[in-house]
C-alpha cells in the first residue's frame, strides 16, 4: 500500500489557566498574521516534523507568550473539517495551570501581544478556540472533584482561606468551611508552617505549604475528592 | 506567513472492548501490508481530507472489522516522533465498548483478519499499539468509578449477577454484593422486568434492563460511583 498524502496539517494549542485573588484567567495572544489578524486566540501553532506534540506546545507557548511550563496535560484533539479557513487543520489542545505572578509575558513570533483575561470577561476568539476553552473549563471544574488541584495555582506559602477561595471559585459556589478543612486535613496534603500572615482585622493566619510528595501520590492514585 | 508543509500524517486507531461471560476482550486486526505485515494491530488508518476524525475511525473500523459503532470516545493523541517506521505519523486513538455477540466480524481492505482477544492473552502488537491499549484499559478501569458503565457491554436483559460480575472483572477484585446492590438501587438505573431466568441450581433470577433515560442523565452529570 502506498503512503497516502492527504493535505492535513497539525497544530497544537495551549489553554493555560492562572489563578489570582479569587479570579481564574486564561492566557491569550493577539494574532499578528491572517487569518484572524489582530484577533485574540489561544497560543499555539504548527507542529514541526522533528518535535513531539509536547515539545511543540511548549515551544509555541514560550515563543508567543514567554511562558515556560514543564507540565501540560493533553485535553482533546479537535478535527472538524472546517475549523480553519486555510484548509484542513487538526489541533491537539493542551491544558495547564500556573500562578500568573511568577511569569512575565513577552509576545513574539506570530503573536502581537500576550495577555491574561478573566474567564468571565473574554474577547471574541479566533477559529474554534472558544469551544476549546469551554472544554478546558469543564475539565478544570471536573478535575477538582477527583484530584487535589491547587499546587500549581497557589503561592508556595498560603493561608488556608486561599485554598478555600480557589475551590469556591472553581466550583462557582461557597464551600462548607468546616467540612472543607476536615477533608483537606484528612488528606494530609498540607504542612502547617511556623509563619503567620495578617489578613485584615482578625488574628494572624497560619501559612501552609503543599506536601509535594503526598500531593503527587494522591494525584497518581486519582482519589475521589468530593467537596 | 506562509502555510507550512511539514510531512506529518494523521491516523485514527480504535480500541474496542467487548465483554462476555466474565471476560474483557479487545478487537484486533491482522495487517495485510507492511509495515508489520501479518502482525496484529488495533483497527485504524489514515484520515481522509474530507472526513472528521470520528467519521474516519468509524469508517476504518467498519472496513477492517465489519463492526459498526455509533459512539466512540476520544482517548488520547499519540505523537511520538518515531512511532511509525514510515515517517512521522500522529494517531488519534478512540475507545468504544460493545457486546461482541451482536457483531459479526468481517475483515477487508488493509486487514487480513479481525478477531477478539482476551485482554489477558494478547498477541504482540504493531507500532505503539500495546501502549495505546494499556492507556485504554486504564481509562476503562477509571471510568467505572465515576460513570455507570455497563449499558454498552451487557445484554439488553440481564440478571443482576451479570452486572456484578462485570464490575468485579473490571475492578479485578470481588465486589461486596450487598453494598453493590444497594448502590445500584439508589441510582435508580435499572428496571426490574417481570421475566426470570434460571441460572444453575438456585431460584430463577429476575431479569433487569437499563433505564436509558436515567442512565444517560447520570452519565451527563458525571456522578461519583464508588464501589
Amino acid at each position: 500500500m502506498s503512503f497516502p498524502n492527504p493535505q492535513i496539517k497539525l497544530t497544537v494549542d495551549a489553554v493555560v489557566f492562572g489563578y489570582e485573588a479569587g479570579n481564574i484567567s486564561v492566557l491569550l495572544i493577539q494574532r499578528k498574521y491572517d487569518p484572524f489578524k489582530g484577533k485574540w486566540a489561544l497560543p499555539g501553532g504548527f507542529v514541526l516534523e522533528e518535535e513531539s506534540l509536547e515539545e511543540a506546545v511548549e515551544r509555541e507557548l514560550r515563543e508567543e507568550t514567554g511562558v515556560a511550563i514543564n507540565y501540560l496535560e493533553q485535553l482533546y484533539t479537535f478535527g472538524g473539517v472546517n475549523r480553519d479557513p486555510r484548509g484542513r487543520v487538526v489541533s491537539v489542545a493542551y491544558f495547564g495551570l500556573i500562578h500568573p505572578d511568577g511569569h512575565t509575558l513577552e509576545a513574539s513570533t506570530d503573536a502581537e501581544a500576550a495577555k491574561w483575561f478573566d474567564i468571565n470577561d473574554l474577547p471574541q476568539l479566533s477559529f474554534d478556540h472558544s469551544h476549546i476553552l469551554d472544554m478546558a473549563i469543564e475539565r478544570l471544574k471536573g478535575k477538582i472533584t477527583y484530584e487535589p488541584i491547587g499546587f500549581e495555582l497557589l503561592d508556595t506559602k498560603f493561608p488556608f482561606s486561599d485554598l478555600e477561595k480557589l475551590y469556591s471559585t472553581l466550583l462557582g459556589r461557597p464551600v462548607d468551611r468546616r467540612n472543607f478543612r476536615k477533608k483537606i486535613n484528612s488528606l494530609k496534603i498540607l504542612d502547617e508552617l511556623d509563619e503567620k500572615i495578617s489578613l485584615g482585622a482578625g488574628r494572624p493566619a497560619s501559612l501552609f505549604r503543599f506536601n509535594e510528595t503526598r500531593y503527587k501520590q494522591l494525584q497518581k492514585e486519582g482519589i475521589i475528592f468530593e467537596i
